[in-house]
Formats: structure tokens, C-alpha cells, sequence
């Protein structure tokens, strides 16, 4: 071992004891000809090292530099000028002798907390970066996670069981990544997008409890914050109704609550219809860290719910703008009546950025003092203001912003705006942790393209029980695309339920179907064949034939967990070597060519487009 | 909750409670008309159903079939007719209602321990096969080894850090497989062999100790027991030398034996140079569960140690056989004196197969009396068949076998036939386990084919510290083909380590290189020039420029490990979605062909050879 101790354990109860260490150097700061300071850097902390006068001058033969790696010897001192802001700030080592064991080139960046290096140097030389303690404290939490997520799992008796990489490609929305199979020419393994029929096959082979931290891949158009890889807390159980699987996964998210950030998540989680979700918060994982609730000021006739609007609080005004809107949609935003009109032009144009869309933002402000002030006074007198804002629970001194248009765009950008507002006033707190199920998603989507039904979970998640009969009763075919709500699948709703923690979806799942029947009315609803069906998931159809138990899971987004419990927008930040929004490693610089000999082994070649 | 308990968990002391169980119907067994019993089985156990004369009546309309799925209630009574064998046979249930929750078509095959399905019928119908007890041990062997180990590497200090799996090829040796980039057309990732050059920058990241549990991939021709896809526990740490890694893994391995087998592994793990192991085994992963080392009788003049042979005991007699031979090689097999000419005549014919390739065996029994009777007499006289026999240390009863040929093939001939020996005589027990490190390999091999280097281990591992400078100062190039063992390169001793346990290697590793310039030249030596070292691993080079600690690791086989504390020579048994020699997936029917859209999104075509 070149060490005897890390750079971040000694303390002023070590006085004395002769110790070596090992690690990078921080800063080299020489006081005159007598003196060198050298701070050394390990994984574990900072540690002062003195060098005196004799090897000082050692030193000027051979110059330390930052990120040199040095090996150390010397007696630990009391330190004169003691440091609060380390752990090891009482102490110093003085140095008896010394060993360069590797040089550094100059680093292209510090390596700091706040370091001078852009994005693109820091992938770059992602090894330098990982170096800084930012980036070192996301890993630790992430491994922090990891542990916690397991023990818990290993108590309630989940099993770690491995599913394979290799496997079949069965696109279903997602694009599969494919491996060209050397040793059976013409064919391609798949890599898994999810273990999703593996755990259910674990489940029809009786394991009852399984889960797995694993790697999955999707090879789709990366948005910022994507990954051509990620990493899911995968997890299934056999024998269980949603309420099971509900109580055992918000106690595994309590539990790493507690284990990761010491907080105890004492309070019940608090469930939502997704229906209840699209109307008061126009999005279907609302952040409930703060409230400022969509008011439905009207709706579409024809709409996802039967759920009343208030649109007699606007009609009959002669306000064009709401008169022609599919959607008029309010909320009250605490606080922020005194906006100037500077302020409220601002956030008009905020409104119709291309990103949000709106044509305008409709803003009644309630005074302090009792009035009310809009930017359609001409339209509504102060009693009718009056009465918008009661309707959105206004207190003297909020601002009510109001968004008109079509349906799915006006809910979308009210939820946004919702999210915009809240940020602006500090509402959206990394310290404060706010856990919501989702619960009783539409089983179905609404392919206009293909006028068809799509799974908006996935094919193999179950209607409510009392849903099957409808199901298997009625033709998935739509005869009438524009009254396509009209048909008995609209209604239908899923055994699924999703985890959001702070407004984002860290976790997803649902009860499974277990029977062949369904399964094979699900596919067909969906536009397989039957051979199709028998070529891409033959093997599932074929297990549920022989004894398979009712189940349901989950999967945890781990990095997405990882980055909300650290407080960032950013799951790169937590990815040891992430790729970019290219799907690159540029630091290996891959993905990149391959030999000739490689691709005759293959029997494949290239076929690029001009 | 489908369940109250599960079938493994009720005993006499819950007599009397009411609860409620679900599993599957491993036997019906009905007495007359007024009585059914039903094994009842899940993972946890097997638990009696006892179903009354009117619920006999119930089953008659709703017969039940092995590997139903049922979800049963009733009281839990004291059976009349206990069976000790299984932890649930003082109880059973008298069951007041039931109800089938799932049919199941009859089985291809029994699920029991010793079922009457074959291996392609099994791994077709895998679920069906993980459904069997002797499969579920498996498993959860392997998950109580994953936990050992986690546990073990956490509490030392290692953090589980995730590499990615899409990353670039660099094929040395193995083939890699490789993943076409739809988003970077004409680019391709490679699938990672193993975790190798990450693991590494992470210690220039200053992580200092890295685990992880992770699946490696190559695309190599499959021999029984190899997977294209595989498991590695991976490890890594920084500061160390090589003793620190050998003290680190076998209190890993011991505690691993401890968790997980009840094993207390006090005795010190034994340690053989690489040199000691060929010339007493024959091979470099001896089993030392037993004794019988060779008796070099005679060595050729160039060859990797200059130990010195017996010729003197068997030279001058006439005897061709041994007089033409590069080398002769005996052992001697306890207490097989009393071979009948039978069993010699078969032992002669085992080692003519092809697989083992000798072309006879000769052999000395040292009988009870104190006589000697050799297939040689003509050659050799008694005393001198006593002095070969004293030096294979043999005793009164045992059978000396002497094998005779070509180096490299008697070599490992002798290796087998005292493995075969042992296996004869019960000397490999799979409840006995010993650990041994083999060290001191040879960094070097020759590659008669291009009359080269190729890295025995890996271009990563460290030549020993006193020989860096016969690799740094001699030129690799090797001008005399035939005296290749007279390059120095040949006697360089790398500072690599095998874990090898019952005559398996289980894990291996070495100190790494960490300078830059001694990488160059070791790719250098591997015939790699520099745009081809820059090209494939120009990211390793420039890391070790920025303060590279020094630094080393192992890898354990951990589908291997598995199997071996499982008492098993398959690692298949041990992989829950194994594959087939042909690298097929036989269930799921993978690889398959691609769509076409895949095709020309992918931007590559088939090249198949007619």
C-alpha cells in the first residue's frame, strides 16, 4: 500500500503518529525560501503537507505541479492557522520525505467545484472531471441510491436475477439498438429496451420477487437529457393487486429517502387519477410542492372527461378570444399583482415563444385593496373579474394568468406556465421532496396517423378488472376517426400507475395481463397479427399457457432519481461517462469506424445514403 | 395481497389460523370421493391442501391440473400424518374455499428435480425449467454471492460506478461485438469485453476503489460453457501494490465461502509462481484439492524455466519411446497398483483420444509386496523402476503412469490425466474448496504466426518494477524465430495474478501499467503503431499525462464462481436466459432477422457469402 491513512481522515488526536500519504496535489504555495504548503488531494479529502526549508529546496529540483500524484511521509502536526472549513483543518503533515509517483501535464481545466471548463472540454477529458468534487459527490449519492434501493429490495425478499442483453429485436414504438450476429449470418440480437417480458417470465417461473439495477438501451432522437443508455431499478412481484405494488415501492423510495438524505418521509404519499391530474394541473406528473391549481374555464365538448368547466364565468362577454378557444384555462399566481407592465409583457412573450406557443396571455390582477385590474376590463366588468378569481381561490394581492386555445396545446402551456411561476418565486425547492402517485391511466393512446389504438404504457399492461369484458367484447377498430372517444376503448383505463417526485416521472408500471386471451386482444388492438404476434412474442404467449400468476411491477429511472435527490436538472451530471446529445462518447470518440475484416465477418456492409 | 403466508413459512405453532395461500398445483392426489390432497408449491415451499368431500365435489366440476395456478383459504391444521422431509409437513390446510387463478397446459416435462425433459426442450421452455428446484437453488446461490461480494467490497470502501456499454471497438484478441449507429452512419459502438479501460481512468479519477457486477460481451466461437454474453464482478484500486490485491480478494473470496456456503476459509491461501505450477502440474490453474505432482523425467533444451529433469533416471536404457521425446512426464496415482491389464489397456486408450492426443501410456505399478511390474520391464530393471518411483514420491500400492511427446502437449496431457486420475479416486469433492494464487506469469506470449508478442494478459498489465527497464531499453522485434525464448522479452515476469479454486481460474488481474511512455511501448511491442495506439486508445495515453496514480485490479468469472460453490461444471446451470453453443437464444428465437426499416434507418445491407 503507498498509504497509510487517506487524505481525509487525520485529526488532531492522530498528533504525532508518522503517516504517509498518497494523492494529487491541490496548490503548491511557497513562503519564501523556508516554506512550502502543499495541499494533497485524495477521494477523501484535502490534507495540508508542510514542506520545511531542506525540502524546499528538494522541491525547486523537483518542481510539484497541480494534479501531480505524490507519495508522502511525515509526522502529523497541529497546524497554527487551523482551517473550520475542512475536516482536517487542525493538522498538518510535516513532510520528512517525498516521492513524484507520476507527473501531470498542465490540466486543460481546474479542477474545481467552480472550474473554468465548458461542457464539451469537460466530456472531453471526462477522467479530469470526475476529479472535481461536484461530480464525485453526484457518483457517491448515485452509489448511495444503489445500495439503498437494494437492501431494501433484499429485505421485502426481492431476488437480483440477470436477464440477458442479447435478445430479440421487437420494436414497439422505441427504436431497438441491433447487434449483427456473427455466428448466425443475417440475423441481429437486440439490445433491451427494458427486461420487460423477462421479469414477467420470472414471474410465470414462480420467482416471485425479482428486481435488477440495469442497464437498458433506446436508440431514439436524443432531446437534452436523454440517453442512448440509462439505467432502470427494474422490479416485478407475482401474487399482487396495485394497492401491493404501491405500498412496497413507496417504501422503497421512503426508505432511500432516509438512507440517502436522511429525511424521513413520515407523511402518506398522496395519489391522483390521471384524469384529476390533466384537469387541475394540465400535466399528467404535477409538481404538488406548491398548489396554484388550473381553474377549467372551458373545455371541448368532446374531451378526455366529463368533468364540469366554469365557462359561465366568461361566456356571454363578447370576448372573441375565449368565445373561439377550445380551452380557456386559469391560475392564480400568488403574490404577484403589483407586476409592472413591463413585467406582464414579459410574460406575455414568455407565452408565445415557439417552445410554449400561446397567441396571447390574459391577466386579471387582484389589489391589495380590494380591486381588480385586467387586460380585459373591456370585456369583463370587476364583478365577473370578481368571480373568476374566487373561482381560482385568489387572495388580494395574486395575479390570475389565463390561456385560451386548443385543447392539448392550452393545457400543456398552462402547466408550464404553472411550473415557469413557480420557479419564479422560489416555489420549486431542491431541499423539499413531494411524492405523488399517479394512478388510472388511459390504457389506450389514439394514433391519428394510423387512426388506431397505440399502448400508452406498453402491451403488456392490464385493463382495470372490471374493463376486461369491454375489451374482449368490442372490436379495436375505429370506424368513425373524428367520434374515435366514442368508442368503448377510449374509456378504458389501465392498471398503471406512475411515481412522480417533484413534477418528473421517476418511476412507471403496472399490473400485467396474465392470460393469453388478453394478451392476444391486446396485441391485435394494437395492429399485430397473429403471425406477428407469434414471431416477436410467441415465447410470452406460450408461458402464460402454462400456470401464469397474476403480477405487476415497476421501473425506477435510476439516473433521473439520482439527479432529482441531488438537486440537478441534469442526469448527465450523475453518469460516469455520459454520451452527448449525439449519442458520442467524445472522449473514446465513438461511435467510429470499423476494419473491413470486421464487416466480412459479419456479412454486412455499409449502404449509406449519397 | 393474493396471499396471507407463503407455502414455505407455516408451521405447527400457527395451528389453528385461517389464511390464505396462492401457488401452483405441484400433485393432486384424490382418496375415494370425499377426500382431495393437494401439494401446493412456491418459491418458498411446498405446503398440503386438504379439500373436504363437498369442496372434492367443487374440484370434480373445476378439475385442477398440475401447475394450475390457485389461490386457496382455510385453516391451518396438525396433519395425522407428518413428513419430516419437508419443513411444512407437520401442517397442511383444510381448505374452505379456492379458486383458480390461472389453467396451465400439461408441462412438456416434470417439474422436479430429476425431470425427464433434455436440454433443448428445457432451455425452449425455460420458465418452465427456472420453475424447478434444482434451478432455483441456483439462482439464489448466485444472488447470495452477488450480495457477499457487494457487501464485502462496500464495507472495504469500493463504490459500485457504472461504465457504459456502448462504447468503441478496439478488438485485441476476442472479437468484439458491435452496435451499428443510426444517428452516426457508418459508425459503430462495440459492446465492452470488459470494463477494462474505465476502470482504469477511474482510478486517474482518483476513485481509489471501484466494483461493479456487470455484464461483458464476446463474440467468440462457443465452446461448451462459454457465453457470448457473461458476468464479471470487476474490481479496481489505486495505491496499491500487488500484495494489497491479493490480501483484498481472498478475504473477499473467504467471505464469500462464509455467506454464502457457511465456510470458514481460515487456512492462508497458497501461492505458486506460474514457472512452479507448469512443471508440478502441468498447468497453470492446479487443482490442489490433491497431491500427485509430475516428475519432470525429462525437459527439452529450451524451454520457459531452466528447472532441472531426471533424464538420468530413464536415459541410456534404449528405450525410444523416451530416448526421441521432447518430454516425459510421470505421476503417480495413489493405491491403483492392483489395475488390472483391463483398466491399464483403457487408461492407455483414454490418453490416445483426440482430445487428450498421446500416443501411449507406460506405467509402473509398485506393488503391496514391494515389486515393481512395468509395461517397460524389457528397459528398465526393477531398481531402476524403484528409483523413478521413489522420485514420484510413490508408495507401495500406487500406479506410476508416465506419458511421453512434445512438450506443450504432454505437458497438458499429464495435467488431464491427473485431473481424469483424481476424478477416478473421489479426489475432487465439491464440498472441499481450495483457494490458490498463481503468480508470476510471463507478460510475454510468443506468437509463432507472426513471429511476435501478444500480451498474455492484457496490454494494460505492468511488467515486474525491476524489469521495466529490459522492456524500455530492448527492442521487441524478435530477429531469430527459432531462439525466441533468448529475447529478453521472454523472461519478462508480468505483475499478474490468477485466482484459481478447485483447478478453476475464478478471477484474474495484474498492477497496471501507468506511465505513458512504458504503454507506448508496450503497444509498441504488441505491434501496434502510433496512429493505431492513438486511434484506439488515445484517451488511455492522454489520461496517464495528468497524473495517473499507480494502480491494479482482478476480474472474477462470476458465472464460474457460481457454479463451482454450486458443485456444478456448467455455468449454464447458473444463468437464468443462458444461451446455446450456437449463440442462440432458443426460446425467444434470437437473433432473427431485421425489418427492413431497420435496415435503412441503420443505413447497412446484408453481405451474405452465397
Amino acid at each position: 500500500m503507498y498509504r497509510s491513512h487517506t487524505c481525509g481522515e487525520l485529526r488532531i488526536i492522530n498528533k504525532g503518529t508518522q503517516v504517509t500519504l498518497a494523492g494529487w496535489v491541490q496548490t503548491v504555495r511557497k513562503l519564501g525560501a523556508s516554506i512550502t504548503f502543499v495541499d494533497l488531494r485524495d477521494r477523501y479529502g484535502i490534507t495540508q503537507l508542510l514542506f520545511n526549508e531542506e525540502l524546499t529546496k528538494q522541491l525547486e529540483e523537483n518542481p510539484l505541479g497541480r494534479e501531480f500524484v505524490l507519495q508522502t511521509t511525515g509526522t502529523v502536526n497541529e497546524r497554527s492557522n487551523k482551517n473550520g472549513n475542512i475536516p482536517t483543518g487542525e493538522i498538518e503533515i510535516a513532510v520528512t520525505s517525498f516521492k513524484i509517483l507520476n507527473k501531470s501535464a498542465v490540466p486543460p481545466f481546474t479542477i474545481q467545484d467552480d472550474t473554468d471548463g465548458g461542457d464539451d472540454l469537460r466530456m472531453k477529458y471526462r477522467y479530469l472531471d470526475l476529479r472535481r468534487n461536484a461530480v464525485k459527490k453526484n457518483l457517491e449519492l448515485r452509489y448511495a441510491v444503489n445500495r439503498a434501493a437494494r437492501n431494501y429490495l433484499h429485505q421485502q425478499g426481492f431476488m437480483d436475477i440477470e436477464t440477458p442483453f442479447l435478445i430479440k429485436s421487437t420494436p414497439e414504438g422505441a427504436r431497438d439498438f441491433v447487434v449483427p450476429s456473427r455466428m448466425n449470418p443475417g440475423q441481429f440480437y437486440a439490445l433491451p429496451q427494458s427486461p420487460q417480458t423477462f421479469k414477467q417470465l420470472l414471474m410465470v417461473s414462480g420467482y416471485d420477487r425479482y428486481y435488477q439495477v440495469v442497464k437498458c438501451f433506446r436508440d431514439e432522437d436524443l432531446r437534452a437529457d436523454r440517453q442512448p443508455e440509462f439505467t432502470q431499478i427494474d422490479c416485478e412481484m407475482a401474487f399482487v393487486e396495485q394497492e401491493d405494488i404501491l405500498n412496497m415501492f413507496e417504501g422503497m423510495i421512503k426508505s432511500i429517502f432516509k438512507e440517502v438524505k436522511g429525511i424521513e418521509y413520515a407523511e402518506t404519499v398522496q395519489r391522483m387519477t390521471w384524469e384529476d391530474a390533466m384537469w387541475n394541473y394540465g400535466n399528467d406528473k404535477p409538481d404538488i410542492r406548491f398548489d396554484m391549481k388550473v381553474l377549467n374555464l372551458k373545455k371541448p365538448a368532446t374531451v378526455y372527461t366529463d368533468k364540469q368547466d366554469n365557462a359561465a364565468l366568461i361566456n356571454d362577454a363578447g370576448f372573441k378570444v375565449f368565445d373561439e378557444a377550445e380551452t380557456v384555462v386559469a391560475i392564480s399566481v400568488p403574490g404577484c399583482s403589483e407586476y409592472s407592465r413591463k413585467q406582464t409583457d414579459e410574460l406575455t412573450e414568455w407565452v408565445k415563444r415557439p417552445q410554449i406557443g400561446m397567441k396571447g396571455l390574459v391577466f386579471i390582477k387582484v389589489n391589495a385593496d380590494g380591486t381588480y385590474k385586467s387586460s380585459v376590463d373591456k370585456f369583463y366588468p370587476e364583478e365577473k373579474l370578481k368571480a373568476i378569481a374566487d373561482a381560482t381561490n385568489a387572495n388580494a394581492g395574486d395575479l390570475i394568468l389565463i390561456l385560451a386555445g386548443a385543447e392539448e396545446r392550452t393545457r400543456k402551456s398552462i402547466s408550464d406556465l404553472r411550473m415557469e411561476m413557480a420557479g419564479r418565486l422560489g416555489l420549486r425547492k431542491d431541499t423539499e421532496f413531494k411524492l405523488l402517485w399517479v394512478l388510472d391511466f388511459p390504457l389506450f393512446e389514439y394514433d391519428e396517423e394510423g387512426n388506431r389504438w397505440v399502448a400508452r404504457h406498453h402491451p403488456f399492461t392490464s385493463p382495470k378488472p372490471e374493463q376486461i369484458e369491454t375489451m374482449i367484447n368490442n372490436n379495436p377498430v375505429i370506424d368513425n376517426a373524428a367520434e374515435y372517444l366514442k368508442h368503448p376503448y377510449a374509456s378504458i383505463k389501465a392498471n398503471a400507475y406512475d411515481m412522480v417526485l417533484n413534477g418528473n416521472e421517476i418511476g412507471g408500471g403496472s399490473i400485467r395481463i396474465f392470460q393469453r386471451e388478453l394478451q392476444e386482444k391486446m396485441f391485435a388492438a394494437l395492429g399485430m397479427n397473429e403471425e406477428e404476434q407469434l414471431h416477436k412474442f410467441g415465447f410470452l404467449l406460450g408461458a402464460f399457457e402454462y400456470g401464469a400468476p397474476p403480477h405487476g411491477g415497476i421501473a425506477f429511472g435510476f439516473d433521473r432519481l439520482c439527479s432529482i435527490l441531488g438537486g440537478s436538472e441534469s442526469i448527465r451530471d450523475f453518469i460516469a461517462f455520459p454520451k452527448n446529445n449525439s449519442g458520442r462518447d467524445v472522449m473514446l470518440d465513438a461511435p467510429a469506424t470499423i476494419d473491413e475484416k470486421q464487416f466480412e465477418e459479419l456479412q454486412i456492409k455499409l449502404n449509406l445514403k449519397s
